[in-house]
């Protein structure tokens, strides 16, 4: 495919789009449902309840230190299904692509969506190419929606019904990575960072923690909005409140200079590979332990507890002693970051 | 919502993005599975086998005679799901928006997804919004990702491994419409054309020609690349072939007036409301019959039949006695015609 570039042609339905289709996807993605290339995959669901989610990835730029958008459109959809308590299964694909993009920067996508698909044990069972005019869209968005199967005792870890006074925060490991990798990656800035996402699909270290509790109350991936929305979320209009140690917080050493220099919260930065677990205290040290034997968990922390005082409001006793209330994003920080 | 425009923290994940979802998303969707407003929606599945499938529109002009991109954006995926023999049930939607885009814009796209959900019966369950700087994209792209359900009868129809010789093609009525009307809303042109696209949802149209025959072999959309492209897809590698009977197509004379003045051929021009079924000869006219019923369906015809001679290939009897192979689009006749 070297020097090929994606033409119109490409998204017309016909024999260019075939051929797209056969070339690549195919030959990439293939597996048995994929491979019949009718408009809709035909799949087993043997569970009755499924989880059902959906994101669209316009990264800027779409290749950074530790992923590229191929990576992340995989990784953010199976994470969603996963912290919904669900079992990962079957991922769609759907791509804009930019008339003039390098097929070969196409064909790396793929490659790596493949690669992680395999990692997190899932299939890409069905998908859409559409090509659009030079400068109608920015090289190349992507779309993924996934099904995971939902057993029937996690039904309530995505609401978060069952949270209540004493549960332990639990997030696994350093907040900021991606956001800040991501920035660095951007020419425009023109500074050297060697900073690298945290880009994973985190189902595998999710399910070890589900398997030793069944006291996992809420989980989230803490992407757009960071840290702080997501603890900002989870209390809004709830009968408790949260209190977060900053001091427990994890943030590597580039990542903090790198925002005190460009003036960012790490608690607002996105990451691509963290979760935040609500677990009922008596199993919180099970469900770390869980956690930091998965290679994405190693730096596992009780970062704070729910509590029953000031409800509906995220406090954070910073390392200097004092309070400050933890709000939702306002405005935006980093347009494009996943 | 008047002057308001779409702004980068409306794609955030922050406190502009939860305004938007609940002002606009949650105000117009609403449902007792979006409602919960959690990453994923949790759905219960009753059948074993489901029907899935994914679409991103990327249509321009986003509004044009006889529907927009949000009716697009359900009929088409609503259509998928139906072709395939299953009844369409939930949709994610996902949004990719130009910073900059008028709120009562989107308000009206949304509106006009929430009715033609309404009609077809499904539920919009899931979403994702992303905002990218202003010329990094053009205006909106919409992706919905459906399932269906599927009886286990009706698995062999999207593949269509029963079509057998001696099988009617039958469509539900005139070819060419939705590319032209688009054609003709885009200003560039400087034609006025009263053409006004087929978009619409099928699946109850589909279901009605179910309901009297266990003998639909195969179904699909005429979408991108019109018919002729899904002719030569349904013959492909097969040892069938199939012969058209071009006096049997319905053309509107201004669609046919407007492709002659341009160049194009109706057989390629794309329909957003026509299903082309192949059906076992003794049930065509049940079907028939069925289709007619429909609103959508009034001018349904059969228009050949499959063929032992010829296998893998695709004829028509043109008016004049001839006859032309039928090819797969080559190269792009209408560029974001959905």
């Amino acid at each position: 495919m070297s020097n090929d570039r994606v033409l119109l042609g490409h998204g017309s339905g016909g024999k260019l789009s075939h051929d797209l289709i056969k070339d690549l996807f195919v030959r990439y993605f293939h597996n048995p449902f994929l491979d019949e290339q009718t408009d809709s995959a035909l799949l087993e669901i043997h569970s009755g309840q499924i989880s059902f989610t959906t994101d669209s990835f316009v990264v800027d730029p779409i290749f950074f230190p530790g992923g590229d958008i191929g990576k992340l459109s995989v990784c953010g959809t199976v994470n969603d299904l996963a912290v919904s308590g669900a079992v990962p299964g079957y991922l769609s694909a759907s791509f804009i692509i930019e008339e003039g993009f390098p097929l070969d920067n196409l064909e790396k996508i793929v490659i790596s969506m493949v690669s992680e698909a395999k990692k997190a044990g899932v299939l890409i069972v069905t998908g859409d190419t559409k090509v659009v005019n030079r400068t109608k869209c920015d090289k190349i968005f992507i779309n993924t929606t996934g099904i995971g199967k939902l057993a029937e005792k996690h039904k309530d870890i995505s609401s978060g019904r069952g949270i209540q006074a004493g549960d332990k925060i639990i997030i696994n490991g350093s907040i900021g990575d991606h956001g800040m990798a991501v920035l660095g990656a951007r020419d425009e800035l023109n500074i050297k960072s060697d900073l690298v996402s945290d880009c994973a699909c985190l189902n595998h270290l999710i399910q070890g923690a589900l398997t030793v509790s069944d006291n996992i109350r809420f989980m989230r991936d803490a992407t757009r909005g960071g840290l702080a929305t997501v603890l900002a979320e989870v209390v809004e209009g709830r009968d408790f409140g949260i209190r977060i140690d900053e001091s427990a917080l994890v943030i590597n050493e580039k990542v903090r200079g790198f925002c005190e220099l460009l003036g960012f919260d790490p608690m607002y930065v996105a990451n691509e590979g963290k979760v935040l677990m609500i677990v009922g205290r008596e199993d919180a040290k099970e469900v770390l332990k869980a956690l930091r034997k998965n290679e994405f968990g190693q730096d596992s922390k009780i970062i704070g507890e729910v509590v029953a005082d000031h409800p509906g409001k995220g406090w954070m006793t910073t390392g200097i002693g004092g309070n400050r209330i933890i709000d939702m994003l306002a405005g935006e920080q980093l347009p494009r970051i996943c």
